[in-house]
């Protein structure tokens, strides 16, 4: 199994995912937020580039089915009924419901990831269950770091590298790039105070300053979420729960 | 004072250089080789994209006086008088002359950094006269890491941030963007353990496989070069010595 990490979006374009599988990450906030939804009981996520796309995708759902949700530069889109806060996405709000879904960074890093053979998507709050989904899919892995305004953003490869990590624990036979390894070597160094990307990463500051702390906090953590939100025809479903999944749940 | 790392030659197109000092890092092999070119006493380097534009270039100085050098998947170009080895670069071949430079991902590098306002170039072998020099710039500074074949290299990411770490004992105030505070981390894991990335990176595999461990040894150790190769008009020469940068060396 070859494990690749692409460190930043510019990365994307030359990346060759046929055949392969893949995950996309952006732990603050687009891909925690998807692992929420998920584990309230959404329908589906449809990831679209922008609010245009997001208006028009929406008006194919019954209106009372369809929900548009989405930032830019960390805020709701005016008139949109979410954010891309997790805490927003609760049983009350989305169940049973299909979420439009645009955010700043997220939504790209997902529609390149869509392109692979299969994808699912991989934050701090499901990092153990995303790296048994990637083992189970027997196929070489490539790691997308949705970064930040196409530039690299620590958490998110700080997460890659916890995903690579416990790929490592549970794989036998595991071949790094130099990126995948640069990623393990950030997960070893943070995994243990994950607390410190609130402080130390561009993009924790810049929510903190927004007054997203709850929001810091239920991202910057190792859940054991069994949830793996994965890829159907280019919209994101939640994942079946195997018995072996839901059982290495902690 | 701000510092960015761009991690792979796929980040250089969106850089914004102007007013800015670069370096430019390609440890293994080619700012290695142009540390060691200096030190033999070459008069200049001129870093070109490809081999056509080595020929026409060389072409403009006397025959006697000027050197062909360079190299394509690690292996000297035919008909060339130099490879891409710091230690072929001896006063008894080098010393006066002009060096005309092509390599696959180093000189690419560098012909990018050449677009800032000041340039140098670093290496694990002249990281701390690096630093120095990028202090005395009084600018914010982008790091360019060469990579391989547009992707990232772990050995530059590293030599990066161990001009990052020497930068932040010696001044005061910096602000470092998230890719240059995980190169920093890398820098911090491998700082005292630099030998293991010829059997860690990609491309230090590769030179062992080709019996280039001399190479390997000569270019992954932290040495104090006092030397510091500076950009003159797309050129790159000797730095001045300064006897701030030369005292300092140990």
């Amino acid at each position: 199994m070859r494990v690749h990490v692409a460190l930043t979006p510019a990365d994307f374009a030359g990346l060759l995912l046929d055949g392969r599988a893949a995950l996309v990450v952006d732990v603050l906030r687009a891909t925690t937020t998807v692992v929420a939804a998920c584990a309230a009981g959404c329908a589906r996520i449809v990831p679209v580039s922008d609010r245009d796309s997001a208006l028009t995708t929406a008006a194919r759902y019954p209106a009372g089915e369809v929900l548009l949700a989405g930032e830019r530069g960390g805020r709701t889109i005016v008139g949109f009924h979410l954010g891309n806060s997790p805490l927003e996405y609760v049983a009350e709000r989305v169940a049973g419901r299909t979420v439009v879904f645009t955010t700043t960074n997220g939504t790209d890093a997902m529609l390149h990831a869509g392109r692979a053979t299969v994808a699912a998507t991989a934050a701090l709050v499901n990092a153990g269950a995303a790296a048994r989904w990637a083992i189970d899919q027997e196929r070489d892995l490539t790691v997308l770091c949705a970064g930040e305004r196409r530039a690299f953003s620590l958490e998110d490869a700080v997460c890659a590298g916890i995903v690579v990590e416990r790929i490592l624990a549970e794989h036998g036979s595991v071949d790094l790039t130099d990126a995948a390894l640069a990623a393990l070597r950030l997960g070893e160094h943070y995994r243990d105070r994950l607390e410190r990307l609130a402080l130390e990463s561009e993009w924790g500051r810049n929510l903190a300053r927004q007054g997203r702390g709850a929001d810091l906090e239920a991202c910057l953590r190792l859940a054991a979420s069994p949830i793996v939100p994965v890829f159907e025809a280019g919209v994101i479903v939640p994942g079946p729960r195997s018995p072996r999944t839901a059982g290495a749940a902690r």
